[in-house]
């Protein structure tokens, strides 16, 4: 599922967007999904000690609402994080209006923010909104895709993901953004997944978990966790299929809209011209993997060697021998696209032209074996541009 | 000892170089010191698990000669890594064939190798020039000044720096080349360190630990330890100043030495345009202070904002938030040149344009206070520039 398909709209979920002046563009940045009464509700959040205060308070209130949530509401353009006191009143007090206007408890508002780090997040702006928010609120694909684009920041476009279930009689629907400091641990930038299937949150909190593992926990683009890393997985029941009767199917469609969010958020990463898909084969362990992976996607000399397109396997293999993990230089081998490059630790002769093509294109391949064992991993990284470099210097606080 | 100053030439020291072919360019390639019979020495060399030919051979030596060398002799242009057996035998004839040529042990001469990985290092374009070599070698500042710059690659500029002790009676020069690829670990780059005290190998080897520790393992310029690093340090003895009797005056001079060169070193890092003296304090040890000081110098969204001089602090709380260091984000504090901008993990009114002007000096002061403990460090770290990207991705196999 490489490219997005159809979008399916679960049952259950109404949507909408508007501009509340955070934005300096004047673009939408606040988006709500109000969900039917008895939705369940399972999430993820960032691993990064600095969390903003929204992840706080959404950890909250899952546990307070013992995960039944009926709003979600996001603003962009604020990350509100490092706001301190001040920041968790700010979102508390629009998770109160909110839950007011919708005559719910302000357990059962999950919110969201992300943008710039360290700025006091102006609530005023966001509950002046609600209530042409909330009014403005339908059950269309067209409002789904207002409120993909108006959680986007440095995105250069929204993120869907969509796969019926049991004949179209369900369907799982990922909605995601994100494009910088992705590399996440346990969670990426914000992603919101939405299903009419029936499942309690215990069920729900699996399935999430199973499916990011090899997701989201398996991309980078610069190596920088955020403070405000959220996935949420929120099942309306309406449906009428229950989780357990379509388990199997439940969690495929989920890591398959995953992986496609995944991948839509590294192909837009910022200034990214070439997506690697990296695998690491040979490993003794899936740790082991993933840490040789990180180092080899967070080196410089390699995401620089690697948006000039240059089969430079040298970088690689130094990048290999500073991971942690106690390889032998000797047994390392490295594939770029379908030539071995290096085996055992030492140059072969192979077609640089082919690599210099096959390394030019969108996506290309990427193997290194450690020789040490049975395990592999398959990790989903870019390259370093100067529009990367540009991009960041110029996104001023 | 910012800038370099005058260089002293140690007694008991010879030096040549000249242009072997091996880099493109036609500048000079190979390079050597004599030292004087008697001369002690000591080395660190890199702990990256995929080592050099060079640095499996001059430890080698080391041990072999009881710390004792004679002559040294670098090329650029290879690094003669991931060549195998091939890249071993390819350097022990160059070592044996000067041991031939000066009628010493081949276990006397220490190689080095510096530039691209995985390309065979044609040893008899060395070899062939062996002579011409060794009887240009002269003890002048000019030919210790051509040697500097026969070891560079990427370096814009050669890096020297020399201390007298005691009255002049004798004195420390070190020599060391290193761009790219820099962010040691027991040792940088290429680094000689040349004095004409009489010392034994292990009261070198004490010094030169010592020396290295806050100085070649407190810089990173892109967070890639490289393959070849080697530190090594010869006492000729002309001096006839023993170390035992000028220890403290010898150990200063050999770190500030030590200091000026891991100062150029990163000031001449590539596509720097601004150098940050980072300082971690209130950490509960240096091994703490050191992790997050490395987390937050390889944060490719912090070095990209250095880049544009932007005071974004969030993103070097987020550095830390993510460091592994079990930190409470409600005790760091983030100074920036004389401000603080973050305090107790919380947003600080401060001057921005204050702030953006400091850092965009060409060396500006960025401080972290963790709130843990009395531990605190120095790293020296760069920001990541457009024209790093260019020279990287332009660099070819």
């Amino acid at each position: 599922m490489n490219q997005p398909g159809p979008v399916f709209l679960p049952l259950g979920f109404k949507f909408s967007a508007l501009a509340a002046g955070i934005k300096a563009s004047g673009k939408p940045d606040i988006a709500l999904i109000l969900a039917t009464p008895g939705t369940t509700a399972a999430a993820l959040f960032t691993t990064n000690l600095v969390k903003a205060a929204p992840v706080k308070a959404g950890r909250e209130a899952l546990a307070r609402s013992r995960g039944r949530i009926r709003a979600v509401i996001v603003n962009s353009g604020n990350a509100n994080c490092a706001t301190g006191v001040a920041g968790l009143r700010a979102c508390n007090s629009v998770c109160q209006k909110a839950a007011q206007l919708l005559n719910i408890r302000a357990s059962e508002v999950f919110p969201s923010s992300t943008g710039v780090i360290g700025v006091p997040l102006p609530s005023q702006k966001i509950t002046a909104k609600l209530p042409a928010l909330i009014s403005a609120a339908a059950a269309s694909l067209n409002h789904l895709r207002s409120f993909a684009d108006a959680i986007l920041t440095t995105d250069s476009r929204p993120k869907l993901a969509s796969l019926p279930l049991k004949d179209g009689r369900a369907s799982v629907t990922g909605i995601a953004k994100g494009s910088g400091m992705i590399h996440p641990q346990l969670a990426t930038m914000l992603v919101y997944l939405l299903t009419d299937i029936s499942a309690s949150p215990p069920e729900l909190q699996v399935a999430l978990r199973k499916a990011c593992t090899n997701t989201f926990n398996a991309i980078s683009v610069d190596g920088d966790t955020s403070t405000n890393d959220t996935v949420l997985l929120l099942a309306s029941g309406e449906s009428g299929v229950a989780l357990r009767s379509v388990r199997n199917q439940f969690e495929t469609a989920l890591l398959e809209v995953c992986r496609s969010l995944a991948e839509q958020i590294v192909a837009d990463g910022e200034g990214v011209q070439h997506v690697i898909r990296l695998r690491i084969e040979q490993a003794r362990a899936r740790t082991e993997a993933l840490q040789v992976a990180r180092t080899i996607a967070h080196s410089l000399l390699v995401k620089t060697a690697w948006a000039g397109a240059d089969p430079n396997w040298g970088r690689i293999l130094a990048a290999v021998g500073r991971s942690g993990i106690n390889i032998d230089p000797g047994r390392v081998s490295v594939l770029i696209g379908g030539q071995t490059v290096c085996r055992n630790g030492v140059a072969c002769k192979f077609d640089e032209h082919r690599a210099h093509q096959e390394l030019s294109q969108a996506e290309s391949r990427v193997i290194v074996k450690l020789g040490r064992g049975k395990s592999s991993l398959e990790f989903l990284t870019t390259d370093l541009t100067a529009e990367y470099v540009r991009i960041n210097a110029e996104y001023s606080t």
